[in-house]
């Protein structure tokens, strides 16, 4: 156990909220003492229960995310909305928390969308650009596969921009989601924290199994050579960037089913805490039903 | 039972495909021989074993999203897509099916969208930009709820432009959807027929349910009165655009379970007709195990 997470422990025992235990604390991150495949708050006994555990929490999802969804519908202007960002090195399994975790939200109530490298159209506007006009609007759920942090990691890795540029960006990061915050988005931040170990054996899967070779590719190999540049530049992004507006969190992400489960919950756990209720009548109940009998 | 059905029945037994026993006859439609009430196809006994079946079409179908998304991956230009356009009247459940059906699927291969009345920017263009714009790429399946069809169907029965301009669409629709058949889209249109009786007791039921009183519209009401007009539009828009590039489903949505497993199961069979296969690897599997292994 790593001492990050024997911290963790006793800071909140594992009937605290997912919430806080997978809350990156202020201050100083270093990477190497959050344990890949630590799974903390997890309520079942390991893999094998994971996956009733998780589709256990598909009906309160379900009902909050339409409850949200009914506040955008009632007041398009002000309802709140929620912001899922996901980051994580390949393998870490981005693509999977939204096939097995945001997959068991209503499609209506997500507006995901995957960002790559930039488009030329993009490149000409400033990073958030693409990223504003991908903002979730009201009652929705907005999931970032990859995000505004791609600026300041493989920008900064690659050194696709000058460090005079990406050295700024924090803060301008840090201002961009204290607006979204200030303006009804709840912003949950997840870097997916797989292992060196754990994505090779990844890779290496990948190549045994035919219908994974798509998802396999060669440059994944040529990044892991720069594995500690892009553990220093998420060090950066996770500490520079850790705000009460829009919190980071940690999953250990070595354990699929963990990884899944803990997405799931998180995302619960945000939703339950907004105080959503269903919208009362905007008309009146009893005229309404005399006019549908009467039809 | 409706003559239709018997037609039906005779033409394909039960257990053709659905897509055999759903399929439009070409030529003369008339809504009031299609029940809204049968269950054609449907293996199981009734309500209780429906969301069995629906379930289990999960894992067919996710691994043939899966296997479209990897062509997409692969071969982004020329890639299959896929494209179910949802149409109903209200309360025909089209959420319901994106809710339970669609939502069965990895929602990184979903493209949905859901057309509104038309904003004052897409009021300045043909009907189609908007349409355009929402269609899927290689690798997607594109979900339209409502559609190009309003602009022959509320356009039409509300009198929103004049005969002249809508008459003029059905053609225009056809050729449109003939394009992007040639272009490797698979069309799948599916029209909602829900009963006017049926509607009643889901407009009444709304108002019992004060989860349910934001999706009531008092216009709803109105829109009632119009039944007649709104099925002489429909019967209309399924008759002209009946094509073999873009073929009309008439799916019965009395029944709920059976309306939402019975697009499920179309878009299933569609996927397995499409002759998916997975991606050969790009690369020389045996030289990538051993960058991986010494990675």
């Amino acid at each position: 156990m790593t001492s990050a997470k024997k911290k963790a422990k006793k800071a909140a025992p594992d009937s605290a909220p997912l919430s806080e235990l997978l809350r990156l604390p202020l201050g100083k991150v270093s990477l190497a003492d959050l344990d890949p495949g630590a799974t903390p708050g997890y309520p079942g006994k390991g893999k094998d229960d994971a996956p009733k555990l998780t589709a256990d929490l598909g009906p309160q999802l379900s009902d909050l995310q339409e409850m949200l969804f009914a506040a955008g519908r009632t007041d398009p202007e002000t309802a709140p909305r929620v912001l899922v960002v996901l980051q994580g090195m390949d393998t870490s399994g981005k693509g999977g928390v939204i096939r097995h975790a945001i997959g068991m939200v209503d499609p209506q109530g997500i507006d995901l969308t995957s960002f790559k490298a930039p488009t030329p159209e993009e490149r000409r506007h400033n990073y958030l650009w693409r990223i504003r006009k991908a903002l979730p609007t009201a009652g929705k759920i907005g999931i970032f596969d990859r995000s505004q942090y791609e600026d300041v990691l493989v920008v900064r890795v690659e050194n696709l921009v000058g460090e005079e540029v990406w050295s700024k960006r924090y803060e301008e990061i840090n201002k961009f989601e204290a607006g979204l915050a200030a303006n009804g988005t709840r912003i949950i931040k997840c870097m997916l924290n797989v292992s060196f170990a754990e994505q090779k054996a990844r890779l290496a899967q990948r190549l045994e199994d035919p219908t994974k070779y798509w998802k396999y590719n060669p440059a994944d190999v040529d990044a892991r050579d720069k594995w500690p540049a892009y553990m220093k530049a998420y060090e950066a992004a996770l500490e520079k960037c850790n705000t009460e507006a829009a919190p980071w969190y940690v999953i250990p992400a070595d354990r699929k089913w963990y990884r899944n489960w803990a997405v799931a919950e998180l995302l619960r756990e945000t939703l339950a805490g907004m105080g959503l209720n269903w919208p009362p009548a905007e008309f009146d109940i009893a005229v309404e039903k005399r006019r549908v009998a009467a039809s």
